[in-house]
């Protein structure tokens, strides 16, 4: 078999210790974090150590046409990691150093596998931050994060990853390998292929060196509570605050369900007759957070939000828990969570929330939804069992009503999760058969053999 | 001849009126605002009204394999509207409405013709500003500083036209349009193409509406005037700015031939005998301001720089003008005036300016260099006269320096003008034949026959 004669080819290359091929390894290698996706054994798993050996991968791939599945923690969920039509996954623990932190052009230039807390705690005593903060700081990739364009609590004031990336060293799928953008602010040159490979899901190249923006640490915050017995009215309020010109930071939510959930897992103190809760917290410097906590307050009283600040650190630490803790809270209640990122424009959030409602009667489902508010990235999170072929049918009719409404509403399939396996049918919907075929036309462009992460975000014409 | 068939076909299509045939009329869309750049003439200009005539006009130019150069204003600095091939001007002057202000969502919806000054007048009366700032504003459109990705003097703190272009719908070489993007703040639904599309130059598709970001406008702002007497210290100063954590509106250089000749035409106060100047401006909050100011003035100081606040508006304007009489000045100096924007990473300042002046030297030439310190952004502007053929040799040999000097100073060919045709043959020294590779094979995924804007950033193969 020629996937067979890949692997051997990469054993002469990289030696049999950075070639994985035991049943344990590709086992573990089958999945990643999605809920309610089919798993598929790869037939290796290889450990480059430097973007040459990466290069003599895809070679060798492109020879043999052998899939080939980047990887960084496997985090993401849209199925995007698993390798679906079998083949060979290079995954990039060997490759996870800080290469240099340039704390007067503030950017830092680092190795695929570094983790995103890694390069955080990394920059600390420079006081800067690198902003993006998916759920999985901790164990997600630079590289992988960049491949799927995660998003985060912060996306509203401080963007997502896309607007950190400045400039990436790509491998394709014929095993070249180019450099585009830097550590220039500005840069027009050419197409935006930086923009191109960020979000592409490891389907048009493979990351294999980043330059990203670094920005200073804001020097203080403040964490505030808000509790709505009406679902319009901290919709009003979320409105409001925008209105009011203040961009906080942090901006979520969370519905009755998501309240109630937490406050059975984690005592938080939440108030489980709300319909909704906001978690909002401002920062800058001392005299702009002052002056927008007690606009955000205003803002949420006006609409019948009872207020609640967080004075202390602990006081803080305890309301953001709860919010952490929504994902957690409801995951245990049930044997399986599709947790989904379906995204409106913020003003139709009070829509979005009470169509997801509806759907969960519809369906007879338990649908807990929390998510960040301020940019109408919503996560309806529907508690069932996989095992139970008729209700996941169901589950599967309500996440597609769920995608059409928020599609209707003026909004988006994936805030952050991206497409993968999870959301490719749906993908017409919003950029309808031409800009599928826009799509499509790309990846054939780059990667003509469909090497690259087949099966996710764009199906090939057979 | 097919270009006349074609012309007709559009005849029928738009009215007579509505395709520009003239002598008049073919001589004045024959250039753009770029010096020392051929002109060549179209065949016609055409005005659609509505996106399904931009349609109807591509499908007849695909027919009759018509070049079409989309064009705004023609205020681009890279040769990007020249209708190089002969062909088809489509130009937007009759799809110049703002459809939608969405204050809610803080969105606006324009189309193509839409000048950017009467997208921040409109939006003033909600308190929320469109950041992009290029020198243009007054004439530019929306689309063509979008196609051009333009930057402006508030790049540093609020980025540049990418950072606020959320939606597009766009009609493709073969006539057919999508939409891709929207309303939402994250979106990761597959490639991102409103950033593939943004910075395309016309080279993929053409643009026919537009989905932009607001932002509260600054409530305050104030105006410094830095003096240095070593271009060293003006550098060190920059970099102390940023190290202080200080993210100014705007941060722009002058060196002492642009100081000079400036003082000499507006009389404005300038220090003749300066080594640079630094104008700064800081917005936000009044609190901020105070603040941001303080330090600002402080590392200045420590650097040797001498400081003037503007202590009132007058003074504020006056400064301001100042800045903007940069590139008048210079270029009542001479009948030529070639304007590059090579960009560097912000530490490498005063590398870059070191060499420019070399270079300067080397080549006898008059080269003033103002621009956008903060992001790295310069403007080496050489005063010539093109009819001086020994001169202009010289001029492209300094201008090929330049760029050298600025992609090995980790900087890019370009900060905010573009590729266009003044800048393809430098495209490998950044990008590699590989990555200028990438840029060819998306170009035919797109546009295989070369239809649109031919001749710019990306070569044919033929």
């Amino acid at each position: 078999m020629s996937v067979q004669q890949a692997i051997r080819e990469m054993e002469t290359l990289l030696g049999k210790e950075r070639v994985l091929t035991t049943i344990e390894d590709l086992a573990c290698y089958a999945f990643d974090a999605t809920a309610d996706m089919p798993s598929h054994r790869p037939d290796a798993i290889v450990l480059p150590q430097t973007t040459e050996e990466v290069q003599a991968i895809m070679r060798i791939a492109s020879k043999h046409k052998t899939p080939i599945y980047p990887r960084g923690a496997g985090t993401n969920l849209s199925g995007g990691t698993i390798p679906l039509k079998g083949g060979v996954v290079v995954t990039f623990q060997r490759m996870n150093k800080i290469l240099e932190i340039d704390a007067e052009n503030l950017t830092a230039t680092v190795q695929p596998g570094v983790v995103i807390q890694s390069l955080n705690t990394a920059v600390a005593p420079y006081g800067l931050i690198y902003p993006p903060d998916p759920g999985t700081v901790s164990t997600a990739t630079m590289a992988g994060s960049t491949a799927e364009c995660s998003g985060g609590l912060r996306g509203l004031k401080y963007g997502v990853t896309k607007h950190y990336i400045m400039g990436l060293e790509v491998v394709l799928a014929n095993g070249e390998k180019f450099r585009c953008g830097g550590k220039t602010v500005k840069n027009v040159t050419a197409y935006d292929l930086v923009k191109l490979f960020t979000g592409s899901e490891g389907t048009l190249g493979i990351i294999t060196e980043l330059i990203v923006k670094l920005i200073p640490a804001p020097e203080s915050r403040k964490s505030m509570l808000a509790i709505f017995s009406d679902l319009d009215d901290a919709g009003k309020a979320i409105a409001g605050i925008i209105s009011a010109k203040v961009i906080p930071a942090t901006l979520e939510i969370m519905d009755k369900t998501t309240i109630q959930t937490v406050e059975s897992f984690s005592h938080a103190g939440l108030p489980t007759d709300a319909e909704a809760v906001l978690l909002i917290e401002v920062d800058g410097i001392p005299e702009v957070v002052a002056k927008e906590a007690e606009s955000v307050e205003e803002v949420c009283k006006q609409f019948k939000g009872n207020v609640r600040v967080a004075e202390t650190d602990k006081e803080r630490d305890q309301l953001w828990a709860a919010r952490r803790a929504a994902l957690p809270a409801l995951a245990q209640k049930s044997p399986t969570t599709v947790l989904e990122d379906a995204t409106v424009p913020r003003s139709r959030i009070p829509e979005m929330l009470r169509a997801i409602r509806q759907i969960a009667k519809k369906y007879d489902l338990l649908i807990g939804t929390f998510g960040h508010a301020g940019d109408g990235n919503l996560h309806p999170t529907i508690l069932c069992d996989e095992r139970n072929e008729e209700q996941m049918k169901r589950v599967h009719k309500a996440v597609d009503e769920i995608f059409r409404v928020a599609v209707d509403l003026g909004g988006t399939l994936s805030g952050e999760h991206g497409i993968g396996m999870a959301k490719m049918k749906y993908l017409e919907w919003e950029l309808g058969a031409t800009g599928v075929d826009v799509l499509r036309r790309i990846k054939e462009a780059l990667d003509p053999e469909y090497l690259l992460n087949p099966g996710k975000m764009v199906a090939g014409r057979n």
